[in-house]
């Protein structure tokens, strides 16, 4: 009755849903505020008053047949335009004109349109552990499998080039980057990144055909202590950028982002005329109206980093004060923890004693660690504190003598 | 460089978009208000006033967190409990429950859905011509291939059921109806519904396995001479239905609407979750949220359809008074004009030479014949009258003596 290709990810879906349920059980047993929720990424702060006016402004001074009619399954040109000379000014650079912005429903639906065009079933996508799960999902539904380049703690969760050139066959036609990166809050580095290229362009070289670096960047703006996110461009020509507005303007629930093609990206002219097509007979058609004429209006506002950043640092502050060892976050709004013990989730059971909500790393492909989102409240930060010095005192009882 | 997979899609795309730049061309020549286009489905409707009032209730009154944020993935639950209830009132039965109702970006992700859950590579879907091309494709992005029931005048473009009964073979899991229909402006016959049902349940019997009917109504709402649109649940028990808001509310360019499944229909719990996840792994995630909250308001409200009553009238007129043979609209926004030549290419050329826009029957699949759409302006419907006279008298000379 359902098809079986519908089954690996109907398997992978309960396991998440579990955990959301296991959450809302806890919450009526203890009180909602007595629950400390590490685990989702629904931002706990609003957007910035320049959407609340752009909205006003749409409702009531556009003309309703250009905000609710069909615009070009692309998006608007008006919209495009302003995005492509934004994304210029940011990259220092003429990488983008109008035609090679595609407007899409948020990331996800972007990468979606990626693989469509790049994959025909027995390709094969590369990823860096540890990585978000859904990727495989995504190349899955056009009949690629996904191959994983370990983890590598030496390198301090940097991708690992080396790695991947032993990773790759001649199938690759895509490697997924995910930077500013979930689930470790690590911006890469530039010189990770150019051997990453090296490594790519070689690959290029010897089976014949372009390896796209599809270069997943939703959280872009996330970043700390003025951090430098190098443009995909920049190091390899042969890369799209999938973006998302959900992170920046703190509006996951809207869908709204883009394809980017890079005019250095091989075939990028036939390539974005593709995008555009896949979009649609994704069953998308376009990205919501409404949407693209808030973004276009939004391009230079940013939801309050500031907030972000005090979260990573009081909540770096208290999982140290714990006893546990993590990852100071550059970027996006995850601290990376290493478990206590080498099954993460028997640390991720103890946490559930403590009421915190924490996701094992298993679930990113990796193991022997922990993800916890500090998008929520600061004051729920606060409000955890004594759970995690408990779950500290658990583990390391001799530094809380 | 570009997937296989995305070949004929490409392919089809192009004419397409041949006919659009057609038509950019030809208003540059004559000026915009001399080209009469009739070729597309762009509603020249603006929302009715609720849709303004709810954006700004959502914009100024509701919580930005509740708004901005993640819903689940299926939409929110007062959204859908509100539309369980009115689609229950509507139908006279006790036919879903919220957990029955998925929000989409629309009808086209709706049914991509649909595919999704219920295709395997191999499977085939039935469609009945005339019909929208997309289902060829979005039945071909799952791995299924399209059987076409031929369209048959004689039954007056009803749904022929004992040429379904003849194409039927076991890899068959959906046939696809629209209705009312898109390109004839039929409402199907409850007879023509009631046979096309016995030969579905008679083929569920003999190949042992269930047999969907996917059911795709955006024009539900849009019916003219009080016309009945019977409910699939009612005649058929495995029915899906996707819908959208884009015609019923003017507001095609927002993206929203939604799966339901009749608790008749076979699987019903199982298929409601797997369409779930289907929703968030194709990448749309979550319908947008704006428009969820839009639609949630509004479930009562519509466009004025008067508008259309009258442009199907204005139209019949028009093209009756020039000599062509046509089929009075019973519902959507579409008139199905008799090609007086075999070859309805040459029609639409000559009208082309008159400035007229209209879409050949073949693209449909419907050779022969030929589209109007009649959801622009009234006001172009009477400008172009002169040029259907000049039309008619090209091919009936005779009738304009």
């Amino acid at each position: 009755m359902i098809s079986k290709a519908m089954e690996p990810f109907m398997a992978g879906s309960s396991q998440i849903r579990a955990m959301f349920e296991e959450g809302k059980k806890m919450a009526k047993v203890y009180g909602k505020e007595n629950v400390y929720d590490f685990s989702i990424g629904n931002p706990g702060l609003k957007p910035p008053q320049e959407v609340f006016d752009a909205i006003d402004e749409i409702n009531h001074e556009l003309d309703p047949l250009y905000v609710h009619g069909y615009p070009s399954n692309a998006g608007y040109e008006s919209t495009r335009k302003a995005i492509a000379d934004d994304l210029n000014e940011r990259a220092g650079g003429d990488f983008f004109d109008v035609d090679h912005i595609i407007m899409s429903c948020g990331a996800a639906y972007s990468i979606n349109m990626i693989n469509k065009c790049i994959f025909d079933p027995g390709d094969k996508l590369v990823v860096f552990a540890p990585y978000f799960v859904e990727y495989g999902n995504w190349a899955r539904n056009w009949g690629a499998d996904t191959l994983v380049v370990p983890a590598n703690e030496a390198l301090e969760f940097d991708p690992d080039a080396e790695a991947l050139r032993e990773i790759l066959v001649p199938e690759v036609k895509g490697v997924m980057l995910n930077n500013p990166n979930n689930p470790t809050g690590k911006i890469y580095s530039r010189k990770a990144l150019d051997a990453v290229a090296d490594v790519l362009r070689e690959a290029e070289e010897k089976f014949g055909h372009t390896i796209y670096l599809i270069c997943d960047e939703p959280y872009r703006e996330l970043v700390y202590n003025d951090a430098d996110v190098p443009f995909p461009g920049d190091y390899y020509a042969d890369s799209l950028i999938a973006y998302s507005w959900s992170k920046s303007l703190s509006m996951p629930g809207d869908r709204i982002g883009y394809v980017a093609v890079p005019k250095c990206a091989e075939g990028h002219e036939e390539l974005s005329q593709a995008l555009v097509v896949a979009g649609r007979v994704l069953g998308g058609t376009n990205a919501p109206t409404i949407q693209e004429l808030i973004v276009e209006r939004c391009l230079k506002s940013r939801s309050d980093l500031d907030y972000y950043k005090r979260n990573a640092h009081d909540l770096y502050e208290i999982v140290s004060e714990a006893g546990l060892e993590c990852i100071y976050p550059q970027g996006a709004f995850y601290m990376w923890i290493k478990s206590p013990v080498e099954n993460e989730y028997e640390f991720v059971q103890a946490a559930k004693e403590e009421r915190i909500l924490i996701t094992p790393g298993s679930a990113f492909a990796g193991p022997g660690w922990v993800r916890a989102s500090f998008c929520g409240s600061n004051e729920m930060i606060h409000r955890s504190r004594e759970s995690w010095i408990n779950l500290g005192k658990k583990f390391f009882p001799e530094k809380h003598q």
